[in-house]
């Protein structure tokens, strides 16, 4: 039993470091043991773990985001799972929670660090997309930062991505409006389609900044950044006085060999612009007051979100990749 | 006497748009009838011209900070005057004013435009230096926008000048530590001996980046840019999480045939830094909160401003090319 054991866990770690776009070889699979509780820990079965690009940078060799991930080490993405033992009052045998829990089948951490979620107020997936960190980090970035005003143009890059999904139907329940930027005629049609956006505009196409005009005839004032790179470069000549670009991420930008530079600061000082990057762990404790609201929105049909989900741990890699390479349509996650 | 009132007046007028670093030849003083008054305006003799920085993206062709000045158009810059003849009950000849009077002699305004300012609460000079633009650019942009604690660090560029001198003095009234950053080991000398900084670096210094450390143990809080380029660049390395990078000015960048794209916006996310450019003309209705806190700091010994007066209209051109080149210490005046 002792063998059975010692192999009954499986990890998805990193085996090299991704040269640009990141390949499926560039992590293994593996066996390993089932960790053991210590006091104060709980232990937890993965039952959906969250593919997340901010997970990108995190897998170069200097990373000052949220530290680098070292070479042979398990990929710390947040996760669903169910609480198989528990050496805390905080957790029981049977709770469903919500944590920095890995990409692997099974692990041990602080009963502090884990948030217990109700599967009977909406259904485990959910708790990774419409309620998840990438749903909250758009609550948040608009919110707390973005502020946009009713009647105001918001403009968010990967729309169709699990953030920016979000943030144009959040920017719409606070009465802007909202126009999505996203890879592809298809891609755009499902983001007006599936969530609402007043509408989204293909980066792909060759007549983008004329598009990108259309779609915002009285300028932008928010712009919620998720991808850098050329797409900021047109939001950012195009933002009203008064404007605030808010840089939650630059995708395009991660497997570069460096980030690009930023837009130039002058039109800052001549259109009082406000440019703020963020990270939603600074916010982590308005986490149930969000988990309140959207699922109250959802009831509404005001919110609501798409999953993609794949199907086994083994499949990480790839999946992974494929969303980085925008092939996904919705939140990415896999079951375990 | 028609003919004696018609050459009466003196204008400095663009003569051509500066290349690069402006020359005197940019310019030309010319004769000018005395302006005939309106009704509700006021006819003012200016007493002293103010020479600023931001004068200098608005001698190009395109400037979108404030509009170009027309080739041939008077310099569109604050100064000081006596009111001659008034069409308004608001002001009456003999009257001591603050307005956007221009580089020449006799101003023809709106009164409403004119801001009644008081030589007995300090002299006249005073009002374009300790109490001028300058300084209350300094104040909101710290007040409003870099908001320092006590105890965090605020650097200022171009802390010699007139902007920067008061911000440093600022930062140190609200409890920062105040580090300018000047050209020069005796301009940085006078920095700190004139105007109480903590510290003052010298960017012309071989190891500029490792005195900017030593004066910085602690990192950066708020970065009061008013230059660009790469002092702005080594500043912005060395930003604490939650630091704020107040933009007012990019001096570095104004001569050059365009602006020098920005920082990357990377560090902007894991940081969490906010970038925000402003105008102090967006927050004109707090002059007068501004002037009775500067002279209630003054008397207590804690603000203070040196002037580099010039003498006569006619020396206007020379003067503004003499301190866009850092030639002068504290705020650069024209007396008429």
């Amino acid at each position: 039993m002792g063998a059975d054991v010692a192999g009954a866990a499986k990890q998805v770690r990193l085996a090299a470091r991704p040269q640009g776009q990141p390949r499926a070889s560039d992590f293994e699979v593996v066996a390993a043991p089932v960790p053991v509780v210590g006091d104060g820990e709980i232990l937890v079965r993965t039952t959906y773990l969250s593919l997340d690009p901010a997970l990108r940078p995190r897998m170069n060799e200097v990373s000052a985001y949220a530290g680098a991930v070292p070479l042979g080490g398990v990929i710390p993405s947040s996760a669903l799972g169910v609480v198989l033992e528990s050496r805390s009052p905080l957790h029981k045998p049977g709770d469903h929670v919500f944590g920095m829990f890995g990409w692997q089948t099974h692990a041990a951490v602080q009963a502090t660090e884990a948030r217990r979620i109700d599967p009977h107020r909406a259904p485990l997936p959910k708790w990774l997309s419409l309620l998840g960190l990438s749903s909250f980090t758009a609550y948040v970035g608009l919110a707390e930062l973005g502020r946009p005003k009713p009647g105001e143009t918001v403009v968010v890059s990967a729309a169709a991505g699990a953030t920016g999904a979000a943030v144009g139907q959040i920017a719409r329940i606070f009465g802007a409006r909202a126009v999505g930027i996203a890879g592809g005629a298809e891609k755009c049609r499902q983001v007006v389609e599936a969530y609402g956006f007043d509408a989204c505009v293909d980066y792909k196409a060759a007549d983008f900044a004329e598009r990108l005009d259309a779609a915002c005839p009285d300028g932008i004032d928010v712009d919620f950044e998720n991808v850098g790179g050329d797409i900021l470069r047109a939001v950012y000549e195009r933002m009203n006085q008064g404007g605030r670009v808010i840089v939650c991420g630059l995708v395009s930008e991660y497997s570069r060999d460096g980030f690009l530079p930023g837009p130039s600061l002058w039109p800052a000082v001549y259109k009082s612009l406000r440019i703020e990057g963020f990270r939603a762990s600074r916010y982590f404790d308005r986490i149930p007051e969000f988990v309140d609201k959207a699922l109250e929105w959802s009831q509404a049909g005001l919110f609501t979100h798409r999953e993609h989900v794949t199907q086994g741990i083994g499949n990480t890699p790839q999946a992974f990749v494929d969303m980085l390479a925008g092939r996904h349509f919705g939140k990415a996650m896999v079951e375990v």
